[in-house]
């Protein structure tokens, strides 16, 4: 009955989509030994950090730091918000840039006081400098389903961006419920649909698990043949700007159902609980996904 | 692309599956303004009680009076495990009865102490007096997928115990992954089979949420054309021999996410997170499931 892909890539983007709103300050110590904990299970491709200015997201101001101390295993993305972000990621030798815009013109002028058409503009020349520099360039899409302002998101608006997005060049497009809201049947409808127009194009899911659906979505995502879903250990996250958006799908408890589905991911589950215990001291609330719930209570 | 059924019939077992482990005594009268909520919510199939010896299940003590002074609105369901209990039903004038038994021997015998074929003779002839008397009888089917002790169940033992429970005569099987270890595709192949195989009795999916599986089973359940689901207000619930076996898969979040499938059930989401405000303040854990805590956040 189902036909699902063989291997699946997880991009982990708990060190930067999971910590940025996180209350407490995270030291760059507790980070970096987050990181490379998470490297050590076997993750290969991960959002390592943002160069934002610190004074809108002060958790990100050891960008620079992160990206020289971590070690270089696989794809690690930063993440840079405009031309100057862009500038100091290149600074600090990342390899591979993330840049990011929402479908909702109402979101994005919230999130980054722009237009989403402004921001496409603003675009461009920094993602024809970085592909001129031969970096690998993730497109962030988000409010791809719903907005919390405008409401459900035409299909055809997020096609249009990711075309746009295409057409400059990009190597990924990682697209996302920011909100939590999109029902396996929009999941599957949507990502079929970019699957199918854009073959040639890393195709990324993207889902938050505010109203609980985000394992379904990945399961109906994974029926339209997507093959790369971003996580975040212990399902840190949760975006300001986004009223109701609660963490992240968790990468252990996505794992393990992959695990489960016999499809391969070269991640350990155990060692992500692991990883997620170095820094579950340090973030504001407890962590309470399904597997690191079974790994600290030492049940298998 | 999906075939999904146009209504589901949710059964709420939150006030029998979900109290009767639950560490805080819950009084008659709060129990009974909980029942009452649901039913304002728009339930209309619901386990309400268990007539199990209150030495092994004191929160049931008060089974009698909870089934008494309950509105009889639908269909209601009360546990008995045996011949005494389902008598003790009787006399509370219970006009649908639930029986169980646990695919695994292990199981079985570690939850009421007898291997499953003796808890199945001894069901026989208490089924076909209930069946005498007119009684609706649903058959409840724990480690349907996994048992912690014996692991990986085999399909044809299901729908073998199935099989023999359809031809003593039950109207309705409830089919549990009592210990939330089963993965879409497992939920959709013995699912497919059990409509398969007895298209003429009502088929339940039970699941529980441990490591977040359910909500995926649910929607791979629903493409094998499953339409009624045990689900729990407040993800209450657990078994307590079962390690690792938390909570069912919450009521509000799984009416949720059929809503945004368009998929009717006639309950309303808000009135059944206002049923878990009336519970939420005598169980002994906080209750954070996704449509939840939206409501208290008053994020819509």
């Amino acid at each position: 009955m189902f036909i699902l892909p063989k291997n699946v890539t997880i991009i982990e983007v708990g060190p930067r989509d999971g910590l940025q709103n996180e209350k407490n300050h995270v030291d760059e110590t507790d980070k970096l030994q987050f990181i490379h904990s998470l490297q050590a299970a076997g993750i290969r491709e991960m959002e390592l950090t943002s160069f934002v200015s610190p004074k809108w997201v002060p958790q990100m101001a050891d960008a620079k730091a992160i990206v020289e101390k971590s070690d270089r295993i696989g794809r690690q993305f930063v993440l840079a918000p405009n031309a100057k972000g862009a500038e100091l990621a290149l600074e600090s030798n990342a390899d591979s840039i993330a840049v990011f815009v929402g479908v909702s013109n109402t979101f994005n002028q919230k999130n980054i006081n722009r237009t989403t058409e402004e921001s496409m503009d603003a675009l461009e020349p920094v993602i024809a400098k970085l592909k001129h520099d031969g970096i690998f360039v993730r497109a962030c899409i988000s409010t791809a389903f719903y907005c919390p302002y405008e409401g459900k998101i035409e299909l055809k608006d997020v096609l249009n961006l990711c075309s746009r997005f295409v057409s400059m060049g990009v190597d990924e497009l990682s697209v996302a419920d920011t909100i939590g809201m999109a029902n396996p049947v929009e999941s599957y409808e949507l990502f079929f649909q970019l699957k199918k127009e854009f073959p040639e194009i890393l195709i990324t899911a993207h889902f938050h698990d505010t109203r609980k659906m985000a394992m379904a979505n990945i399961f109906a995502a994974l029926q339209a043949g997507i093959d790369r879903f971003d996580t975040s250990a212990g399902g840190l996250g949760g975006c300001p700007f986004a009223p109701g958006a609660t963490g992240n799908v968790a990468t252990e408890d996505v794992v393990n159902m992959l695990d489960s589905l016999g499809i391969e991911t070269g991640i350990d589950v155990d060692k992500i609980c692991a990883a997620v215990e170095t820094i579950a001291q340090h973030v504001s609330h407890p962590i309470e996904t399904g597997m690191y719930r079974l790994y600290k209570n030492k049940i298998h």
